[in-house]
């Protein structure tokens, strides 16, 4: 029987304990816990919706907590009334309008929104029995863009354009699908990136990607010049000169900082500078781009840019040359969709925000989408890779040679084991009961 | 003795169901129930500092969690390693470094820094026996600028700049205050503005209002053209064609919508036009700004202004011509400061939120620290003033023929009075409890 509405909203804290290892250490982000308020859609068939949004340890509970409330705009409603008018669904849950005063369209607020929309996508691709891409691939463009909430888009693209732009791109849909199934989609590789590596560790984990077949890579740099330049020649001594190289200050510098430190960095062939400043500051940004287009090097940002007005911006003043949505920061897939839109408009490349827990998984399916039905190109497209705590994951990212390989299961790669959320939920799971009685952890009482 | 130290931090979820009278109604807030995150800091004296962020109802205890994790920093401190270094421990609450991907600096976390920092400063200005305004009125500037967090400012202002400013404006303080002393800080009424009165209400509200000695008012707009202007002429009518006369759409426009609109609208001679579009859309405010410009009407904006560096940008790119800081969307005082000293450099006026519950009285005393240590003009400088929950105040506002009377009590005027805030806590608080058995009100189990 296929399902007709949703019955309940379960949320689980999950939590891992990746500040232990401290690989995911950057600039600014000095021991994150990878962390997914984790929801679990049921309905009145066997299928399930599961959703995450992602943050990086203290606070999950926060976002837990707003997931909850917004559940209640969720649960009993029926799946026609969800999906024949999703666009309209969607504003309903971001423009609630009490709650829409704790954002609007940002922050915890619209973190737990990308949570519970992705368990919807995540529920639809399995009634489909498609996996997402290819769900979003097939949808008529006319259903497509009624998922999409156009509000204070219309000065950038209205719905028409949308629309215009989904249908001239019907046609070779399906070559470049089958071309995406012979070489899957070009990834970068964030691993061997981290500061604090030291020579002998950096040049091997450089050998180890090359070997394993990845020609594109990224580095943190921000902390310190002199550190940033000796790993950047050791990089380029392995890699050679001709790879893609870019680096990732996630938000250290002032504008005026942000370009003279990467005056400095330009010696190294750099194709882009990732988060210079604030996500906030869309003029900072085209500030630093103006600055740094003549030695070649582009902006990318967007992994905390809070939502489609905001890019839209950053579009307008040609403040980013590199577009990383993110699965979990926007309001899930039908944000995504309009993101991609609009960048598809100024021939903005989509590049994807990776890593974390999960976010690969979601992500493929959004880049994979855009090439076969919105942007048709894959020139100047990679989408990030890191390879931590897939092995939670029931259907987690392939990649070989560098590249992203179609998932092929029903629904949004998004589904975790069921020993993973017993263990790693906070603050009971196995893993936490014992990190916390051995003294690692706390667990302060709220 | 003088207190030394945080020794507890106390949330409650204060209420009230204010959307039973539809009286704050507009074109976005539908049916807002004024409410508080309210805080009590306990320090080791008897002295304690109150402090409240707003919202407008559901999602109230949201805000109140994420308080109750961010106390975690602040319970046990030192007060002179908070207040010596009060924008570093700024930094400390918005920056912490896993909860900063919840903002960053916006939304659900921001509104939580604000309640707690807010009571901060209570607490300063109570050890110090003055009205918070009095507080900053007589700070050192070197001690004032060590409040502001100027990270991602220095593109705009700097400290040494921000301390210029502040210097330069020493001289004639005492002369202001005493203007102020004898005039008050001019007000506008919201009062007679609301969407949906009837003709014969507007023209009462109006007669009070000018019989009050009100000469500067706000109507709501946005929803319906020919009522707006149905309203507008009454309104002119009453209160003459020489009165200040803004206009409010609360975001209800896209941005060649809200150009269109306001172009019928401008011949009832209007000021500015407040939250035209998305509170995120600072190019879009640009445009509309500069369409309306030669009508001689005015942008206002800032009561969703995320932080300083979204106003930054909104005086950079013009597009604000009156800047609506908050006292408890912004990161409390030392946020607002930011903000006042950087608009004082465009020459832009500081025009602040009122209304809901007790903005009116934090926002006083921040445009009479204005007037008095930074801009030393009242020229188009209007405090908003609506006439909503005063009475819940220890100390609440005194508004005379049009204009705020200074503060006297030491702190920031911002303590409720212990009996309401026992009946209005939810849900248990004898206003909820009846409410909720009455059946006017349910209490979804979270």
């Amino acid at each position: 029987m296929a399902p007709t509405r949703i019955i309940s909203c379960q949320v689980k804290d999950i939590r891992f304990p990746t500040s232990l290892e401290k690989d995911g250490s950057d600039a600014m982000n000095l021991a994150p816990d990878y962390s997914a308020p984790y929801i679990i859609l049921r309905t009145d068939s066997d299928l399930e919706g599961h959703g995450v949004t992602f943050t990086v340890g203290k606070g999950n509970e926060i976002v837990c907590h707003a997931v909850r409330v917004l559940s209640q705009m969720v649960v009993n409603k029926e799946l026609d009334y969800i999906y024949n008018n999703f666009g309209t669904f969607w504003r309903s849950l971001t423009s609630e309008d009490q709650m829409r005063w704790l954002g609007p369209e940002k922050g915890v607020m619209h973190l737990a929104v990308a949570a519970i929309i992705n368990a919807l996508w995540d529920l639809w691709a399995k009634i489909e029995g498609k996996p997402l891409w290819k769900l979003l691939v097939d949808m008529e463009p006319e259903i497509l863009v009624s998922t999409i909430d156009f509000r204070y888009m219309s000065n950038v693209l209205s719905k028409d354009e949308a629309l215009a732009i989904l249908k001239k791109m019907q046609a070779g849909k399906s070559e470049r699908e089958n071309n995406l199934k012979s070489t899957g989609y070009p990834a970068y590789t964030t691993s061997v990136g981290w500061l604090g590596y030291d020579d002998v560790k950096l040049r091997r984990l450089c050998k180890e990607a090359l070997a394993e077949g990845f020609t594109r890579f990224k580095a943190k740099v921000g902390a310190d010049l002199a550190d940033d330049k000796r790993r950047l020649t050791i990089i380029r001594e392995e890699v050679g000169q001709d790879k893609m190289l870019l680096v990732d200050a996630n938000q250290r510098w002032e504008v005026q900082e942000a370009i003279d430190w990467m005056k400095e960095l330009a010696q190294f062939n750099l194709t882009w500078i990732e988060e210079p400043t604030s996500p906030d500051d869309i003029l900072g940004h085209a500030q630093i781009a103006k600055e740094l287009n003549p030695l070649g090097i582009g902006v990318a940002t967007g992994e905390q840019c809070q939502n489609r007005i905001m890019f839209k911006q950053f579009l307008q003043a040609n403040a980013l040359q590199f577009c990383q949505i993110d699965s979990c920061r926007l309001g899930g897939v039908n944000e995504n969709l309009a993101v991609i839109l609009m960048a598809s408009k100024y021939g903005v490349p989509i590049c994807p925000h990776g890593g974390g827990v999960g976010l690969c998984e979601l992500i493929q399916h959004l880049s994979i989408f855009d090439y076969i039905a919105v942007s048709g190109s894959l020139d100047k497209r990679v989408v990030e890779y890191v390879d931590h705590l897939h092995e939670n994951f029931l259907h987690p990212t392939v990649v070989k040679n560098g590249s992203y390989q179609l998932p092929q299961a029903p629904g949004y790669s998004v589904q975790m084991k069921e020993s993973s959320l017993i263990s790693n939920e906070w603050p009971n799971g196995a893993v936490w009961k014992k990190l916390i009685q051995d003294g690692v952890y706390t667990n302060p009482v709220i």
